[in-house]
């Protein structure tokens, strides 16, 4: 595969690097989530510029000093970049993440709206979307700076519409965009209006490449092209979707790249000082039989249905009492936003009522830990019999592929169909139907007694499938196809 | 078009007849709802018998002594038709109607539900479920009994299983399911489970033609059932499903028929002395521009938020205050189950809200009318200014057929584009998307405003257009379609 260097212009609204300011010195904090870690191979091995959101104190004011031109500077593992801060007005800021992106488009992406009651859209929801132009433009204006580059990658649903702001303002490179949660069916796009719609969908047809994780989200990608989008030819045996503008016609291709992980960094973490002070403490108190979910708080990844399942399984099964706990690694989510905070609760109460019911002295039936703990989670990784990832609704899904990595049970995957891992996963796991807390039961119940040598087969298919399909190749398969896929354009 | 006599099975779950016991004397009750009038032109020429669902004390009486033979009974306007009752056990009754019909699938189709927290598919479902199928078992079975006939006519989400259950009886005639509600796309069955989905496709794929009010309706079907039937070949272009069992394949025909209404009946109900009564009293009170909605109290018919986008009209134009008014007649609906009956209270706290906010001594903004007043809704679609039908979702939506026709002030029709209706009447109405509430509320005020003679214009093109496309029609074209399009067999 070609690793040929590339100059790569990489735009997302968080990035590798925030800023803070602490005993009057300025800090760079290095983290990020799963998508930081994602592209952290990028800067490794290419000459990347990355245009992220100002979005500190202290971010505004190395934005302020920034001059429109980038900064040099290193990732966690010392790689160089070049760091280039877009600094919107905070009040389109909020109005992009706390209205837009979270949870409008978060909901409709992941089915989560009883349209019965929501979304309302009202002048507040336009003027919010306003607010959302306003934040892309300002990141396009920004991204235009750093142009001249081998091609331009920009990431999520934060940033829709910076593709066709790009290439308005007259930006030559090949332009990928890549959408990291699902992409659904036509009907779902119902629930935005007619004109946001269709801007959103412009402003990604401005790309040369849209890229998915999934095949499913490719297929619904076209065809809410074909169903709302009456100017554009669709081919879907193709993958390609013609825009004529102006009489001339170009193609834009959606694919899919599944994301994937990077196996030799996550086994490195296995061998730190606090990791294995957290395993050897799970290993003290771990029960006999160990299921694990490690989510964030979020209404899509379907956490009450998961404990009313493990709740029927309970009831059914008296035999699994005291030997049997689910370990639940919550990461606290989006809390500003109510219908997250809500949730929360809602998880705390439905484990405390399941606890309350089955619990004895010596046996908490589900340990419910709220909170970012990552030596914990590697730990929890190697330990499981059962890994549960019921979600209703996920673009990926990494947790499904880091876990099989690090375990060392042969434990089983119980995974949602609707997981974007599942895709590549199905040969190996066991399948649920996110909605049906029977099913999961069951489910559950298989993964906890499956015999070996077949939970062992199943384990290692995962282990190698996802060695041989590593975040590396996500990447790769990227560039080649901004290689040989784009059109050149004057 | 053919006008011949045929003999024809009809099974519904409610008919036009309930028995009750008055004053020790057994009566039969003769109303029903939308589809009992709208089959009525059936009775009037055709030899029918009409299998129905025992529910009232007094049905279950009549139908243990009708032991198996239909009885001769006669509809509201005095034509024969002979009555066969089905009686299934009370509990399959319960858990068909409150589980599984409502809200279940009701929910599903019209698109009322946030995933993130249900539907919770538990045993409870599939309880109800096994309930479902044993009530359209007993009403099979009846169904049976009369199946020497040219055509059986099912109708309905309450009695999908109906057609496959009488092929495996051997029931020769051609068999018509109809069902009267949306018919979303693939993506929403999702939320059935996978052996229940299956089963209630092959239940609906034992008709020779499944019918829908509408086109979309028909498109999603057929990708509904070439998404989960790997089974089946659909020639999508042709609207054709083939099934192929034990090496033989038959063709499922999928076609709309939109239905309509009578229009001699519904005027005739103008000259009523209740009729006329109800006129002279709503002229005197009339405010001078009158905005109508009638709707059952149902999530799906959108009222909270169509009361919003009347307050954000009054918000704006001031100088509608006192002038204008929306008069909503609420048939209360389910109150027996809890989601509806929680709905009725929203509904009157957010009108007593907006009432607030706007009234004065004078002037009441909203007349919320909780019943069901026929005379008082015909009275107020002769006398409407802006007809108001925003539901987020409806099989046809018949109020906006049979206001038109009876609108005497060239009054203009707010129509969902999600209602069946919208497939047929969209060049004369104002559309809406549901879900936006400032657009509702700008066609209202368009449609307040929008001058003689355009009004007039539009008006009578609806008028015209449901004079020609009655209901007579509608069962004219199912019944041609069951002589030319349901292949005999032995």
């Amino acid at each position: 595969m070609a690793r040929e260097r590339h100059r790569l212009t990489v735009v997302s609204n968080r990035g590798p690097i925030q800023y803070a300011r602490m005993d009057g010195e300025r800090v760079a904090l290095r983290g990020g989530g799963g998508l930081v870690s994602a592209l952290r191979g990028l800067i490794g091995n290419h000459d990347v510029t990355w245009i992220v959101c100002a979005i500190s104190e202290e971010d505004h004011l190395v934005a302020a000093e920034q001059n429109g031109r980038a900064l040099e500077e290193t990732d966690a593992i010392g790689n160089p970049f070049k760091l280039h801060f877009a600094d919107p007005d905070p009040a389109d800021f909020a109005a992009m993440y706390g209205h837009i992106a979270n949870p409008l488009l978060w909901f409709i992406q992941h089915g989560l709206y009883a349209s019965g009651e929501e979304p309302v859209v009202s002048t507040d929801i336009r003027e919010a979307w306003a607010g959302y132009r306003r934040y892309n433009a300002a990141v396009a204006t920004e991204t235009a700076m750093e142009r001249d580059c081998d091609a331009l990658m920009i990431h999520d649903y934060q940033l829709y519409l910076v593709p066709a702001m790009l290439r308005e303002a007259g930006v030559t490179s090949p332009i990928l965009h890549f959408t990291h949660i699902p992409w659904p069916a036509p009907e779902a796009w119902k629930q935005l209006p007619v004109d946001l719609r269709t801007e959103l969908l412009h402003g990604l047809l401005g790309s040369d490449i849209v890229g998915f994780h999934t095949e499913h989200d490719v297929r619904n990608f076209l065809a809410t092209c074909a169903t709302y989008l009456p100017g554009v030819e669709v081919a879907a045996g193709d993958a390609r979707v013609r825009v004529i503008v102006d009489h001339e016609a170009r193609d834009v291709h959606v694919r899919s790249y599944p994301i994937s992980i990077d196996p030799a960094e996550l086994r490195a973490h296995m061998r730190t000082p606090e990791m294995i002070a957290a395993h050897t403490e799970l290993l003290r108190t771990r029960p006999e039989k160990l299921i694990l979910r490690v989510d964030r708080t979020d209404p899509s990844k379907n956490i009450l249905r998961g404990f009313h399942a493990y709740g029927r399984l309970l009831d059914r099964r008296p035999d699994l009492h005291g030997r049997v706990q689910l370990l639940s690694l919550l990461d606290p989510s989006r809390l500003a936003v109510p219908v997250y905070a809500n949730y929360l609760k809602r998880i705390n109460a439905i484990a405390a009522e399941i606890n309350e019911k089955h619990g004895t002295d010596g046996w908490l039936p589900i340990d419910v830990r709220i909170g970012d703990n990552f030596p914990v989670v590697v730990a929890a990784y190697r330990e499981y019999d059962a890994l549960l990832v019921n979600s209703i609704a996920d673009g990926m899904n990494l947790i499904s592929k880091e876990a099989p990595l690090l375990n060392e049970r042969s434990g089983v995957v119980v995974l949602s169909e609707n997981a974007g891992s599942f895709e590549e996963l199905e040969p190996w796991v066991l399948a649920v139907d996110p909605l049906d807390v029977e099913q999961t039961a069951a489910q559950l119940e298989r993964a906890l007694e499956l015999p070996q040598p077949e939970r062992g087969e199943r384990a290692a298919a995962i282990r190698a499938f996802v060695e041989a399909h590593d975040v590396a190749r996500w990447i790769d398969l990227q560039l080649l196809d901004l290689e040989f896929l784009a059109e050149p354009r004057a």
